[in-house]
């Protein structure tokens, strides 16, 4: 039976992008290797202009509907000066949330043909190969009470909340330990456990799951040495597991380790096994509609989807050896480009791991 | 009139630093550069031995009573199995609170006779200097409501609360204008405004307070792309302001930047200019009593106290110049050994600076 997945292009290069990734996803179908019916919509900035409305219901509706989503990227100046609930950012997090997105898988690679665009020195990132699975649903994202109130004083005060349950937690640490079997079975949790009694409970939770998985070695970093450790060593970890607010300052400071963050995808996985996958990288305005963005971490992407929520791992793995194959060629967008390569607009890359399919 | 010093040597190698920075107080009392009377008490774990607290009543008025206070650094595994209200970070956290110390200073400066211990390529951390300004007395590091709680059903949940008001953020970012004004200008303001309401007003009341400061060019970042930026970037940075617990870990993530984090020293200052004086760096408990840990954090924290507090900056020139010194000369502890260097311990490390005051 034909699987559903819902396309939001999203804001600034997210259009230009993800049409190279449907160009993939089509070849692989022209072949018979996929079957899969595409239906798009709108989030983002993109929705709001339409509709006034960052996460149109009809959006989210066609989401719930599909196996899985392609997200290209949401945001972009126009729309920072709207207050917080209209921006960009809302429909994506309206989808995490309406999807049940609870686990964020976050790939830190660094593609040896890459390897002089870290900025780090090569002795400390070549093989680097982490996965960080950060909690998408909960924390302070969405913990309530949150906003500005005033003071009998007139000063205003702002407030979030950081908050998780023991079975919020209990189910990223599973995934962070069956993703850690099929790898180097090392998971190190990071929390704040000497500051923040939310995250020692979390610390608690983590120790109590990982009884079930007698292969896994489980250790435990504050967030602070942690972000430490990721400059200074990064290839002592595998598998990282997290909160939705440390998960998200760690990834991107993981994803900058390999200089290359155009080349990294993520997947964002419920229950059921639906998810939605789209790039690390943000929408880019400045490099929007000049057809330079890099298409590669939206390709990555789709390969990400095929393996977990469409069932196809071989039509995934024919997408990663055609990427690992035009960075063979010497084919590169602008953002990783170096002496004695090819540099290449989006189109000509998208066509490339078409031609490498 | 002579000034009082609170000396807090607290866990793990924070003894054997601490005795190397007080030689150089000493020795600059000895030739009449400062007049200072020294007095010492207990915090952290050591505290909590000695009268089950980390915190006892009279280190706190004692460090009320002073003009600075110098602290080594505190936790251990030790203490690790206690309840977070009687852990050694407890101590730290109640001294911070209780002396107002409201504004972390913490550079990231890359010393030249140190470059090739950055992880970083060499271009681009060459020359790096920037100052963290992190709020220390307020956000989530002790907004109330805290703690775990039962639910109906059973199930624990934790609860912390990250809580700013405009007038705690006006005087932490006039703190980072200020020493903006005397260095290169630039402040960026680093929140997770897109999507914590807390953070968006950070953001509105950073932006009013710069009104202020008409030479001061201020920008901002989310918090994410922050981590980012540092790893890809550094030197764009001269000055960031942050709250407490973003600050906990940018302010990490930029030392271990320079590779040697057992050279940075912090300074915690309330609104009245008494501070507390801290390397960067924890207590070590792995080679604590050993002799070979770096002094020179702790003994260029005793800079910035006389700088910053004491009113004596041209001793702290004079000690800064000292470390340069012996750094020239190619002395080096295990942390910072390159090849070709003279590797020394503790106790010479100190003698040396004493030597080249
Ligand atoms: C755009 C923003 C809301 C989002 C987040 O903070 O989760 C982004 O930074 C990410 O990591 O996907
Ligand atoms: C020890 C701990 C409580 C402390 C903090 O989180 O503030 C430390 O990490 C620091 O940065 O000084």
């Amino acid at each position: 039976m034909s699987k559903k997945i819902l396309v939001v292009a999203g804001d600034g290069i997210g259009p230009e992008i993800v049409a190279e990734a449907i160009k993939v996803l089509n070849a692989l179908q022209a072949d018979g290797a996929i079957d899969v019916t595409l239906q798009h919509a709108l989030v983002g900035g993109a929705a709001y202009d339409a509709y006034g409305d960052p996460l149109p219901e009809d959006t989210l509706a066609a989401a719930r509907a599909s196996d899985a989503v392609l997200l290209g990227a949401v945001g972009g100046p126009k729309w920072e000066p709207l207050h917080i609930s209209k921006r960009p950012e809302k429909g994506l997090l309206g989808l995490r949330a309406g999807l049940g997105l609870f686990a964020n898988l976050r790939p830190a690679i660094l593609y040896p043909q890459l390897a002089d665009a870290s900025t780090l020195k090569p002795e400390i990132v070549s093989g680097l190969d982490i996965m960080i699975v950060r909690e998408l649903t909960g924390d302070i994202y969405f913990g309530q009470p949150r906003g500005v109130e005033t003071l009998p004083s007139g000063e205003r005060r702002g407030i979030n909340t950081m908050v998780y349950t023991e079975s919020e937690v209990e189910r990223i640490c599973r995934v962070a330990f069956d993703i850690a079997m099929k790898r180097g079975k090392k998971v190190c949790s990071v929390d704040k456990a000497n500051v923040l009694e939310s995250t020692e409970m979390w610390r608690e939770v983590a120790i109590k799951t990982a009884a079930d998985y007698p292969g896994i070695e489980l250790s435990h970093m504050y967030v602070d040495n942690a972000a430490m450790q990721l400059v200074r060593a990064p290839k002592q970890f595998d598998v990282m597991v997290t909160g939705n607010l440390f998960g998200d300052i760690l990834s991107d400071c993981a994803s900058m380790l390999t200089g290359s963050i155009g080349m990294l995808p993520s997947a964002s996985l419920s229950a059921t096994g639906q998810g939605m996958y789209e790039p690390i990288h943000g929408s880019a305005p400045d490099i929007a509609g000049k057809g330079v963005a890099n298409p590669l971490a939206t390709i990555l992407s789709v390969a990400m989807m095929l393996r977990y929520s469409l069932g196809a791992p071989e039509a995934a793995d024919r997408i990663d050896a055609a990427v690992s194959k035009v960075l063979d060629q010497g084919l590169r967008t602008a953002d990783i480009m170096s002496a004695g390569m090819r540099q290449v607009g989006t189109v000509e890359m998208g066509d490339a791991v078409v031609a490498a399919l």
